[in-house]
């Protein structure tokens, strides 16, 4: 394989992530719409997807190991197909959350409307920009974007314990709407667990265009060289 | 680096990635140890252990990370120091949930104790011998031993509902006890986001020994042949 004829593939593999990127985004705006409406179709499509996006996370990891076992890339390639490869599994994750919470609407949707001490749709807001600035950090290698996704994690920490605070108290005054409590607190958590992808995928980013290990902290020490 | 320098090398790496996994088990069996015996010292010993396991991640990851860069390893070994990069991240992820299990079991400990319909040391055991069974699967190399893994998942998941479903009732019908229901249904929750981690593990098992990816399913249609 010729050098350019690798970069075409290293830029094609960076093609194929941000579509799987896109698949996994959408799954998470379809479950959250599915909230907002109680729509029980959108469940169903974000149920109906989730084969796709793990035939997609496959293809990818797949074209990346073939990428890595055909060419011998030097440092910075090394890294930039290890950061896909990590970041695939990121977004197939974030698709399995999808899967969750449009099981939680789901039944939720099978019992009475109750209005709940917690704002999902703000929350979900705040998580997909998180997920769009770790992708636009990818796509651009922009390490300051990055490390401002590993800030935001902490305000999603914040508010998932506003979320469970407020939504255990409603469980233990009010058990007639215990388990919709239950399932909005369930749908908080997993998008949670969709900002912990995003915070991960920010710190595969940090990795590659550092080529310096920034997770758990270590970044603070190095921010500055 | 020659041919049995390398081959060291990879044996290195596998007793770095056994002493990563050896930390993240030990956290497990604290914090549910912590939880059986309402002992706050351990939940601190656990919360304390984080750092530790974290820097153990770093390091693995750039000792493999290394290995790719210098050596031009072929393909099975490629797939090896691919599943070791995979592996580490999910054993620090079991280590983040033995952090969140130990500060649940915190907040039990600061209310009465109180007879919950979950057996957690039960489920913990399951857990723990998926998680026994998908290291043991990849020192051996053993892709049957990692398939029971892949089976004993639906077990826990099933278990995790039953709780899911009792402890929600008991809400409802014991408001007084809520709490502690909610603290006992996010234990048993992760829980099951251990196993799910003993499931990744043995799904990159699969894929370094058979060199091909049963992800989501695909394993059924590939496991004869």
């Amino acid at each position: 394989m010729t050098r350019i004829r690798f970069h075409q593939e290293l830029e094609d593999l960076k093609h194929r992530i941000l579509e799987m990127a896109g698949m996994a985004e959408q799954a998470i705006d379809l479950a959250v719409q599915a909230y907002t409406q109680r729509d029980l179709a959108l469940c169903r499509r974000v149920l109906a997807n989730e084969s796709a996006i793990n035939r997609a996370e496959r293809e990818v990891d797949e074209f990346a190991v073939d990428l890595l076992a055909m060419q011998q890339p030097m440092a910075v390639d090394l890294r930039f197909i290890l950061a896909v490869i990590k970041i695939n599994a990121d977004l197939e994750r974030v698709g399995d959350q999808a899967v969750n919470i449009a099981q939680r609407v789901m039944n939720m949707i099978s019992h009475p409307v109750f209005d709940l001490p917690v704002d999902i749709p703000a929350m979900a807001g705040r998580v997909r920009a998180m997920v769009r600035d770790a992708l636009k950090s990818f796509i651009e290698g922009d390490t300051e974007l990055a490390r401002h996704v590993l800030e935001a994690d902490d305000e999603i920490d914040r508010l998932n314990h506003e979320a469970f605070s407020a939504l255990s108290t409603t469980m233990q005054t009010k058990p007639d709407c215990a388990v919709q409590a239950l399932d909005a607190l369930s749908i908080a958590r997993n998008l949670e667990r969709v900002a912990d992808h995003a915070t991960n995928i920010a710190e595969d980013v940090i990795f590659w265009v550092r080529g310096a290990d920034v997770r758990h902290g270590a970044g603070q020490t190095t921010a500055g060289i």
